[in-house]
């Protein structure tokens, strides 16, 4: 469908916002004349975060999570349990299990995660790092919390074999059937696997 | 739900995000990290489209559609009618017709509709200046090309009653049963409507 769109500016925003993932044309020029309705001020604002965040945001030097400093403010606080490293594909996952405050120790962000598919081999993540953290002691446990998937399970392989030789415990996040959810429409391989990894349940509850 | 983002840089494109319409903070943090993976040079290409937008895009002193030139490219063009004015509530209104390719008039954006819910009165749209220009003569057919609810019904009578005295024929697009319904789900009023003012079928294909 042609597009006629009354001006170049206006043109130019929609295709540049459009390149945002999950923006169509349609929204993008949503958006656009959204913006037109706001204040110069608050448009400016908009651009202004986005370019500094690009331009300024550091990734730490131990976990390579995202960070305003050289060093992130969880790998920095002494009161964390910097024996116990928790490995998430990504910054999101960090969030999330932040969110859920039943963590104290420290991460360490693949920034990705082992997809032949997609082109993604071990060398395009931080897996050199983790096994340098660990071979430099001082380290527990390592918990994979990968997505339980193809990608995940094959990362996890992966990172087991690499990190068998260190003396840590290596353990993976609990497979099992969300709370909430009802047994009859949990899939089969989630329920089997939560009857063979079944647990104890006077530790059902205890905190870690 | 608290959200523990790792950085004050991140936490501030999410907020500006997720002040536009439909993105949620979700949303925004996903647009976010896509961005902080993209080139510097093309995050910088957004934020510049955005702001040359806001700061130099300009509403054509005659129809009041967006434009980068004081009167836009369809009110300058000599090649379209300029007898003929359709009377449309935003720019959105405009592009979709101008895709039909059907209509060689002018336009006027009233830039909203008559809309007392939304505390939105005639004094805030740009009813006098298409009343000036019916009043400044040279002007046929006036077609009001407004949403079928409510509040275009309103905006429609109440734009009927202003240039009623003017000696220029007002018309409005026709409603009816688009084009692929079927019948029997075409809602009653519409059905209805489309009875009563029913057309000659020699007419019915015949270009404007």
């Amino acid at each position: 469908m042609p597009q006629n769109y009354p001006s170049i500016l206006l043109e130019q925003a929609v295709n540049e916002l459009s390149k945002l993932p999950t923006i169509g044309r349609k929204s993008a020029l949503r958006l656009a004349l959204h913006l037109l309705k706001q204040d110069d001020s608050d448009v400016e604002a908009l651009a202004m975060a986005l370019v500094e965040l690009k331009k300024e945001v550091k990734h730490c030097n131990v976990c390579h999570n995202i960070s305003d400093t050289d060093t992130c403010q969880i790998c920095s606080n002494p009161n964390r349990n910097s024996a116990l490293i928790c490995v998430v594909e990504n910054i999101q996952d960090v969030m999330a299990i932040e969110n859920t405050q039943q963590f104290n120790g420290l991460y360490h962000v693949l920034g990705g995660i082992i997809s032949p598919m997609n082109g993604v081999g071990p060398a395009d993540l931080e897996i050199a790092s983790l096994v340098e953290r660990v071979k430099q002691g001082g380290i527990d446990e390592i918990i994979f919390a990968l997505s339980p998937n193809m990608e995940g399970d094959t990362t996890a392989f992966y990172l087991f074999r690499k990190l068998a030789d260190y003396d840590c415990k290596i353990t993976t996040i609990a497979r099992g059937v969300a709370i909430g959810d009802e047994l009859e429409y949990a899939d089969e391989v989630t329920l089997g696997r939560s009857i063979r990894n079944r647990i104890s349940f006077s530790t059902y509850n205890t905190p870690t």
